[in-house]
């Protein structure tokens, strides 16, 4: 009954399309944002923070969360939801990325993932069925499958085979749920399930990945394997390749993107949901996002300025603190000012979300994205940062 | 006429006052605890949060500011409030003891203070004259007299002869102030000044400085020379030899301090005002205040822990959050964790000084004391941390 989700709208420009998803704990516009919560928080931000910036739904780190607190910890506080007080949805990863980029010592075969994490070094293993129950017991919103995330690049023989196995991990958690979940037997919430589309930087493997993974029947459909070092162009690509074979009535979410210009052309291409560390991290270093680009706080010339990091942004930071206060905050490492760079740069992603629906709506998107892509490049292009 | 201290109330078996203070940014109703915003943010709070908490008055630290931003920025930016967007009354001290214990190189004269910063060794000079505009350029409500603040142990000779300078310079403070702005002349904003008791761990010292900066006739009386790593009792012995000299009809304050219980003891000797860096510093180490002591939350006695830091506490901290997720934060370094503690020790310092206020006027502040220090130490004596 919840596992639904239901296009509102679709541009006639482009693929862009406004779509609502009902999850366990709310509903979710799409297109949407999602603030990374890597340890069950979201740096430096507070869940009456991320309400009152009107975040829909944050992401989770099954590794992460694995290692430190564990999920002893986790299931003793009734899921991360209760743990970390955030009452709107979830979606946590399947810990492949992390494990596979992060941990000390990693062994992939057929069965599964055997590593030691990076705190302490404690060997554990993790396979499909695995993922899935750690991810049922977070009691997360949107669980996604195990799947290996190649490196770029990546050779053609490697990225098939394991293109192959991410299909066969994807079917047997989509069994173990059907297995423990449908049945309703566990008395886990109810979730959804996404599959991810691999196959590198291949054309080929890409759309049998893509077929592969909707044979199997999902609640959502992830593209994974971008956002790793790849060009843009191998980027839209891989999610063009794929995107013509996800099903239209299925939301589709591009994994760890990207820039405000990359989210909207991923807009374009038919994407509805995304996450990204992005205005976290670049906040913690003094980097703001604005229509015209990115601004780094530290730079001199800003010591004098009486101006809000973006003139007419609704944002906290905006609203009461100068350039050249969050400018003093941020040199002189004050806590503050990471956390008001932080609330700024996730307000500019949710209202570029906000904007993106409501031009989709209007049936202006394409403008818009044309717009804001220049407007921003422009920046880019005349400011030495 | 905005200079004004009224006394409400007197304990009647002890020396403790409510009173009110009246500053060109509001009302301060002591005893007063003032948190600490040594570089124009109380470290990891936001003004609006510190609204929430209800906090009467801010500490600013002056050599911090002068270092960074400058005062060219701070005065561009048209004082301390409009540049930190803090409308309350702010007390900015003389940056003597930071120079004196924080500064590379200093060299201290009749004249003044000669010194290199600590971030980038530029030299400056310091002296009661630039002191004062200094504060007066921040725009401060209570500005402090320049002093020299004596290590602990100092020899009586060196104690004698600085608290002798301490009094010259705070005659050339009032001084400079009466020439600059009591006649309006400058357009400073009505701003207190507050001279500062010397004297080390002497007695006839002590008291010979209160008398000669008690006849010099300040706004306010503060005690230097405590929290300098003297034992509990000669912090005390300070306050006890000073009190009866300082008029009861000027506000009182005891420099950069203390514990809980500490302030309950100062308050009971007739002490109005304190600022102190405890409850911000140990947030950042993990450390909350409770009625019974205080409890580092990294312990693994709290990992399972589902109670809030402190049971029947008002704060957000303990509204929205439990122990064992607050340990999980600071266990994984999220700066929410810090955040939470602060939010929550700011609150205790506050609460108690709340409590304090409304027992001294009912006429039960003693009992209230005794029981508080009592179940505070009892808790400390207990417990293993």
């Amino acid at each position: 009954m919840q596992k639904t989700f239901e296009l509102l709208a679709i541009d006639r420009h482009s693929k862009a399309r406004c779509g609502r998803l009902t999850s366990a704990h709310g509903e979710i516009d799409t297109p949407v944002f999602m603030p990374v919560g890597t340890q069950g928080s979201v740096k430096g931000v507070s869940p009456r923070e991320l309400r009152e910036l009107r975040a829909q739904i944050v992401l989770g780190n099954t590794y992460h969360l694995f290692v430190r607190p564990g999920l002893d910890v986790i299931k003793h506080f009734g899921g991360l939801h209760n743990f970390m007080n955030w009452s709107g949805p979830i979606l946590t990863d399947s810990g492949g990325y992390q494990i596979f980029s992060l941990a000390k010592l990693r062994k992939i075969t057929e069965e599964g993932v055997e590593f030691q994490n990076h705190i302490d070094g404690a060997r554990a293993f993790i396979s499909p069925e695995v993922v899935m129950e750690i991810q049922l017991l977070l009691g997360s919103d949107i669980t996604m499958a195990l799947d290996e995330c190649v490196p770029y690049p990546c050779k053609y023989d490697y990225a098939a085979q394991s293109a192959e196995m991410t299909t066969r991990w994807a079917r047997r958690c989509r069994e173990w749920k059907r297995r423990n979940c449908e049945t309703a037997k566990r008395g886990f919430v109810d979730s959804m399930l996404f599959g991810i589309v691999q196959g590198a930087t291949f054309e080929e493997l890409r759309k049998e990945s893509a077929q592969a993974i909707v044979d199997l029947d999902f609640d959502g459909y992830a593209i994974g394997g971008v956002s790793v070092g790849e060009p843009e162009e191998e980027m839209m690509r891989a999610v063009e390749w794929a995107e013509p074979i996800l099903p239209a009535n299925k939301p589709r979410y591009a994994m760890g993107l990207g820039t405000p210009p990359q989210l909207l052309e991923l807009i374009a291409r038919g994407v509805d949901m995304f996450d990204c560390v992005l205005p976290t991290r670049l906040a913690r270093n003094g980097t703001a996002f604005t229509a015209t680009g990115t601004v780094n706080l530290k730079n001199a010339e800003f010591i004098l300025d009486k101006n809000p990091i973006e003139e007419n942004c609704a944002c906290e930071a905006c609203r009461e603190f100068s350039r050249g206060y969050i400018r003093h905050l941020i040199k002189t490492e004050e806590i503050l000012g990471l956390r008001l760079i932080t609330l700024h740069n996730l307000h500019f992603y949710l209202t570029l979300m906000n904007q993106s629906r409501a031009e989709i709506e209007k049936g202006t998107f394409d403008q818009f994205r044309k717009a804001f892509v220049t407007e921003y490049k422009t920046r880019d292009a005349v400011t030495v940062e």
